[in-house]
């Protein structure tokens, strides 16, 4: 059992949760919580560590066993080491971390939303979230955008971002022009009263929307890209949508 | 200046921030971050207290001054004391304190949005942006539900929970019969394929919509009461969508 907030096992895993970088370098991310633990069961993930606190053990002991099981090192941490490595306030106790295999192939067809910097990881996981359920082909993410595979994002994803394929691009604008080149068509998301209302729109089977950055949208040349300009009309003194709902709408808008 | 954690005052402010029964019983709701604070100022908010760090009062010093003038209470803390009292990860160095008014009325008519034990304070706040933004009358909450003066759901709303109408009741069963009363048309939302596809439903102009709880959703006590049981078509492997995104899809087909 860790007990020591020093040990460097457990300086590594609060290293991992907190930089992208150096969960690209080591290959891996990071499950925490026993809802997402849970999903690594259900998916195809290849467990290589698992952490977990007395109570877990005893009060989830089929999920901690099963884990153990199947990762190449686990090992038990008290409550205090295990606050220490977690981002929530409100620690579960169990975590683990995988082998990122890479992204899954996105069909060449079907509906996507793409993300043009967007910052906050909760609004990206929710979003994911959403497409899964809406039956969505993909996500694409301009380079800029927070990190897909970061704790935050996956526990607001429910798991939706360990099976959706994510596209993840440096050249965001090369990307879009790439799918509009095999059939789709593309629609940026603006806060316009003069771009078209979204409940107007006739979408077809290839649909790509845009959602731009959280305080200033969609850049200029992603917005020249696009076939279409649709906007959400608002009503009332609010100034925008939470990005991940104003996604959530344009989706729903897309297969409707 | 004040740079002890023990300081009283900063005791107060931390168990503000944390409790809800401590809130009611001061009679107080608090605002922090730079853009929930200038809120303060557009919005009839009495500040009582300010707190601010010394790189706050240098880069937002018009914000800053403003309200402290406005205030009946001010003072510059230290980064570690303000760490001390957010409940933030990355505080932005200014906090108020603001009487709470008690709720603002609501008109009996149009459209309403109730969460019947909705616990995330960030759903909450989401939900409210978008009640706001799409024109709602009001938001209807069942006693069980996340405080809407919590910083969370203050935070989540963008300010939207200064605003507008909220109902909080604690016989939320005895509050929807008196809407439905008034002439209101009540639908539930369920995840059940059986119920009807929303956007099937002809929604008319004195309409309420419920959210149940994330986990367990409706209670069978409140599917009762509904003229209609309404329900978002998924796909895919997810089993739910965010209440957050559910209200929001739910909000926009009723005024679609």
């Amino acid at each position: 059992m860790i007990t020591s907030k020093d040990n460097p096992k457990i300086k590594r895993i609060a290293a991992l949760i907190s930089s992208a970088k150096k969960r690209r370098e080591e290959g891996v991310f990071l499950l925490e919580g026993t809802r997402l633990c849970a999903e690594a069961l259900r998916e195809d993930v290849e467990v290589l560590e698992v952490f977990y606190t007395a109570s877990v053990f005893k009060n989830d002991s089929e999920l901690t066993q099963k884990l153990c099981k199947i990762s190449a090192f686990f090992e038990e941490v008290s409550d205090t080491v295990f606050a220490k490595m977690s981002d929530t306030q409100s620690p579960q106790g169990i975590l683990l971390t995988a082998r990122f295999k890479g992204e899954v192939k996105a069909p060449l067809s079907g509906r996507f939303i793409a993300f043009e910097r967007v910052q906050d990881p909760s609004n990206l996981g929710a979003a994911s979230r959403t497409a899964e359920a809406l039956g969505f082909s993909g996500i694409i993410l301009s380079g800029e955008s927070a990190d897909p595979y970061s704790p935050k994002s996956l526990r607001a994803s429910m798991g939706a971002l360990l099976r959706l394929p994510v596209i993840v691009t440096k050249d965001f604008l090369k990307t879009i022009n790439e799918y509009k080149a095999n059939g789709f068509t593309v629609s940026g998301t603006v806060v316009d009263s003069t771009a078209t209302p979204i409940s107007t729109v006739n979408f077809g089977e290839n649909e790509i929307a845009i959602i731009g950055n959280e305080a200033s949208g969609m850049t200029e040349k992603a917005r020249a890209v696009c076939d279409r300009l649709v906007t959400i009309p608002m009503a009332g003194r609010a100034e925008s949508l939470n990005a991940g709902v104003a996604a959530a709408i344009v989706m729903w808008e897309m297969c409707r």
